[in-house]
């Protein structure tokens, strides 16, 4: 067995196993063409040796890194952690990484994706939150593609846009709880800002008008668990009391659920329904049973996939992504208790 | 305005700007020394073209990459995750970035580990999960720290190791539970090669042991909500009926909860305590009121993060960091109804 060397080089596999150093390079490189014994001796000669190709020098000369961009806006959301562990999950198939930022809700992705940009990403995702005009420009100049998933405010730009089906699933609750009964009607939602939360709204309201009366009570609860706690109070002491509220996403409806059982004493269906958006682990256990529209993780997640993944030539094409989820009817709005 | 090259050098930001391009490397380089003035035309050139200083680049020829390699086993655990954001924020400040791989709790973390060394990573992050033998030797001749967070299963090996400490919250729980008057007990824990479940499991009976009996009855429910649906279902079945459930983690716990609540019929608390371990954020929830021991992410990641960002001279000390968590007494183990 051979000794191994510190920093053995391609140059050194090459010798010990007795070929070129372009037979080395090729063996190392997905696809390329290389005969099965060649390639053989390579692998077996640079594990003896403790060789690995240097991804970095690689990338500089062909130009792509391997390396795709995530910028994750609320970290703390259930559904963003569920689609980066799917998504990274399937890259890792394509032998593509994931080079993670986190940022907090009221931060600012720019100074992150001017990070990222300097490691030559092959491409740019943003996860629940937007890109400035002026970075958008610089990476459109640079040929890095970005994708956005769930862009929670900002504009889409040009670029390919992956989200589910926000406003339907907005629409259908609204018919959900006037089918089962409901007549006053509260929305939890965020500020104007936040893209997901205005089109879930939008399409509830459009089905109210179209039932003749939009009028429903409505508060912001942003993001924070403790936020939401704050507007199901307000909201659930006005009177006459609401019968039902569509919180705009799974963890702000669980909060809902939780303060008018423990706080104000409702039973969760029969009294006050509850419903939510997202589908998350919880909204099915026991203790919650909570209505709530789907947003499929993995239907959209092999949608970014393929986009990111797809030939250089291909990727100017921009466009936006929407994809349908189901609604989930759980006991949470079930009017009359079975 | 200068026109836009499309890719402009170092070079052509040193002829804009008018100084030597020495001083554009050192303007792009963190610490180094540079003037304030030169530094700002250096930075207004860079704008106009365009100029990103290539990182990948750099870390050839400095031999630091900036990127730290994350193998995380278990990306569903709510815990990991959140350890997850609090170590990209901390990482984020001392410009160091995350490169990802999420690895089903059944695989082994080695061929990602060799994807992530060709990065030439500045340090590599095992979290929830171990690494080779073979592969360890790799990394200590290679000269890449390795750093074990809540290791599961696997030898520490001689690496930086961070855990909270498992063995004193199992016998905390014991402590607490018999105090309160409990007798018949049960365990929920994983298999023996899991570390953590058996330290964890180790405490709860070193404490028992101390006080006259060690006998508990025990099940497996490894880590996936289902297994521990099934593995209470066991335990709750067995006559005499237990009268106290601990499980190695909150996710667990909670699970065994709901299956006492909705299949059994009982009243946790006063009729079944049940006590979990990490005290994820649903453990205060007033839904569950679940009884834990902590593992205080703030203090553990600090502690992960000074060992990666530690002076590669200092790298070499190895030693296993166990920090304390708290008890968390809350109506899951309220024995008398309050």
């Amino acid at each position: 067995m051979a000794k191994q060397l510190s920093n053995p080089s391609a140059h050194d596999v090459a010798r010990l196993a007795g070929v070129s150093q372009a037979a080395v390079s090729r063996a190392f490189t997905p696809g390329a063409s290389v005969a099965k014994a060649t390639r053989e001796k390579v692998l077996q000669a640079a594990r003896e040796l403790g060789y690995r190709p240097n991804l970095l020098a690689r990338s500089l000369i062909k130009g792509e890194s391997g390396i795709i961009g995530l910028v994750m806006g609320y970290p703390r959301s259930i559904f963003l952690m569920s689609a980066l562990y799917a998504l990274s999950a399937r890259l890792s198939q394509a032998q593509k990484h994931i080079l993670i930022y986190t940022v907090e809700g009221g931060q600012a992705a720019d100074p992150h994706i001017e990070g990222l940009l300097q490691y030559r990403v092959d491409a740019l995702l943003l996860m629940g939150i937007g890109i400035s005009s002026k970075l958008s420009a610089h990476c459109r100049a640079k040929g890095v593609p970005v994708i956005l998933f769930n862009l929670r405010s900002g504009e889409t730009q040009g670029f390919a846009s992956v989200t589910v089906n926000n406003r339907e699933g907005g629409r259908q609750i609204a018919e959900h709880l006037i089918a089962q009964g409901y007549r006053r009607l509260g929305f939890i939602g965020a500020p104007e800002i936040y893209r997901t939360s205005r089109e879930r709204e939008a399409g509830f309201k459009e089905y109210l008008a179209k039932r003749g009366s939009a009028r429903f009570e409505r508060e912001d609860g942003c993001y924070d668990r403790e936020d939401a706690i704050l507007a199901a109070r307000r909201l659930l002491s006005r009177k006459p009391r609401l019968d039902a509220i569509f919180c705009w996403n799974d963890h702000m409806a669980l909060a809902c659920m939780e303060v008018a059982r423990y706080e104000f004493g409702l039973e969760v269906g029969p009294e006050l329904g509850v419903a939510g958006f997202g589908d998350i682990d919880q909204a099915s256990w026991p203790s919650f049973q909570l209505t709530s529209y789907s947003q499929p993780v993995d239907a959209l997640i092999q949608k970014v996939a393929s986009l990111i993944l797809q030939p250089p030539h291909m990727q100017k094409s921009a466009g936006q992504f929407m994809i349908d989820g189901e609604l989930k009817r759980r006991a949470s709005t079930h009017r009359i208790a079975t």
